[in-house]
């Protein structure tokens, strides 16, 4: 297996891969000092950078390369369509061990390059460089844009707002609990980042967050940010049918969004599953099916733990 | 001496240490899924990231660690530079090993502030998570604006143009082989990103780039970019008075900008330094004193060599 060679060359495997024909928006990709883009006018730009890191977010002999490929950039749009916005460039940072096959870099852009035409996102630029260890290390950064004042965030979500969440949950934390036994999967989930959903409901929802770190988690994040409590009807989550409500409320990696919307704004069950309340006493509870109510800890991924 | 607790307490530490109010063009900074940008109209985007990695951009027994958040944020603003570019924002993604002394990680962040303080340019977002090995890793990511169709590239030099340099080149290699021998230096080299005569320079170079990987390696590139060649006087190379004729030619890290512009533009010597000029045969050369014309290589930092 031929290894890599070169910063060079593999950049321009990355070109070659990605090659964006400048548009309306790209004026400029690869190969400068920087790129120059040019968002839509009356458009306010959203920007992330998300770490996908061996061994902290995938592991190599659990995840195939393009796998992780697809997640690294679905980290990145998740955050986008959290804030409601369209995709503008993406930009990757890689570096690489010095004797990784160059088939799992083939494969890792492989994964990369299907999401990111599905999204119809450009990748615009980025680094690389040779891993300092044997680790696989990239960072994905994504720019999106919204119309001025009209970017979902995850502080505006008020008492008496209805709590929803989309797709299904837990799904990611059941299967690397399947992985981490030894045992196999027929295919390897692949979480898609809700974009259209999120555009759909901007000036309609009042706070917005992606499960990145699970339900527990993030929705603390949400209820922080916005200065209040919730409840969550335990009976009412979208569980995934291979998952547990453990993984559904601790679960990381789902990349659905859990946004807030008044009953006035009538979310389509179809966009979305109400699974709760917004309330005024900053806590945050479950309540049962036998009506009980409990304190939900967040119990998601934290990294420094 | 305590180390670096949680993810969380991290993030509120860069918030803390950072906390840009919002501004015109910034409406949201840290803390949200997304930063929230608003590019003044008229203009372009440029954006950037760069890797900083321990062993591999950096060590921590050779570089304290306000040195090495000062490198890390000159290597994003000098790429904004070589294009002209004014920083709007900039994107810290960061990686630390578990035990790392938090004084470390306040010194990092503290050379960081200070040049970003003196650059005008609010830290607006980032990611952090733990390292998946004892390796330090951060990548930077920068967002600046120039008025649309202006920006400098690496792409426009022309046969008769002169070629430039700003300061003087082979600090940062002279000090790195002082390092390295064991020696030890009065204070450290911080490279300053040439972000003011960048600016200045648009409209009149053709092409620019900044010195990041060595003149020989960075002129390649350039005249690549361009499809001409070059030759460069090295009698005219303004060689920092601790440096050697192959540190300013070879040695990377010097931040400087390199640039071309026809002699009509009559670029000020204070400004920049005129070491030769671009010609049509695809080919760098170098003329000695006497007049002799030797082929040039490119020697800089080539990373997976």
């Amino acid at each position: 297996m031929p290894s890599v060679k070169g910063e060079l060359a593999l950049i321009a495997q990355i070109r070659r891969q990605f090659a964006a024909r400048p548009s309306k928006t790209l004026a400029l990709g690869i190969g400068d000092d920087c790129a120059i883009l040019r968002p839509p006018t009356g458009s306010e730009l959203l920007v992330t950078t998300d770490f996908s890191l061996e061994d902290r977010h995938f592991r190599r002999d659990l995840h195939p390369a393009h796998v992780v490929g697809h997640r690294c950039l679905t980290r990145g749009l998740s955050d986008l369509a959290a804030m409601g916005a369209t995709p503008l460039a993406a930009f990757l940072s890689l570096a690489l061990p010095k004797d990784l096959p160059a088939k799992w870099v083939k494969q890792f852009l492989e994964g990369l390059e299907t999401l990111a035409k599905a999204s119809k996102v450009p990748l615009a630029g980025g680094d690389t460089a040779q891993s300092p260890t044997d680790h696989i290390l990239a960072d994905i950064v994504l720019l999106g844009t919204a119309p001025t004042g009209t970017a979902l965030r995850r502080s505006g979500a008020k008492p008496g707002d209805l709590l929803y969440v989309t797709g299904q949950l837990g799904a990611a934390a059941a299967q690397l609990r399947t992985l981490l036994a030894g045992g196999r999967v027929r295919s390897h989930h692949l979480p898609q980042p809700r974009l259209a959903i999120g555009q759909k409901i901007r000036g309609k929802a009042t706070a917005c967050i992606d499960l990145s770190d699970g339900l527990s988690t993030d929705l603390a994040h949400l209820c922080e940010a916005s200065k209040v409590g919730a409840e969550v009807d335990l009976a009412a989550l979208p569980i995934h049918p291979f998952a547990t409500q453990d993984d559904a409320l601790n679960g990381g990696e789902d990349y659905e969004l859990l946004f807030t919307a008044p009953p006035t704004a009538r979310i389509p069950k179809t966009l979305a599953t109400p699974i709760g309340r917004i309330l005024k006493p900053r806590k945050i509870v479950a309540i049962t099916p036998d009506g009980t109510s409990n304190p939900l800890p967040p119990r998601g991924w934290e990294h420094f733990q």
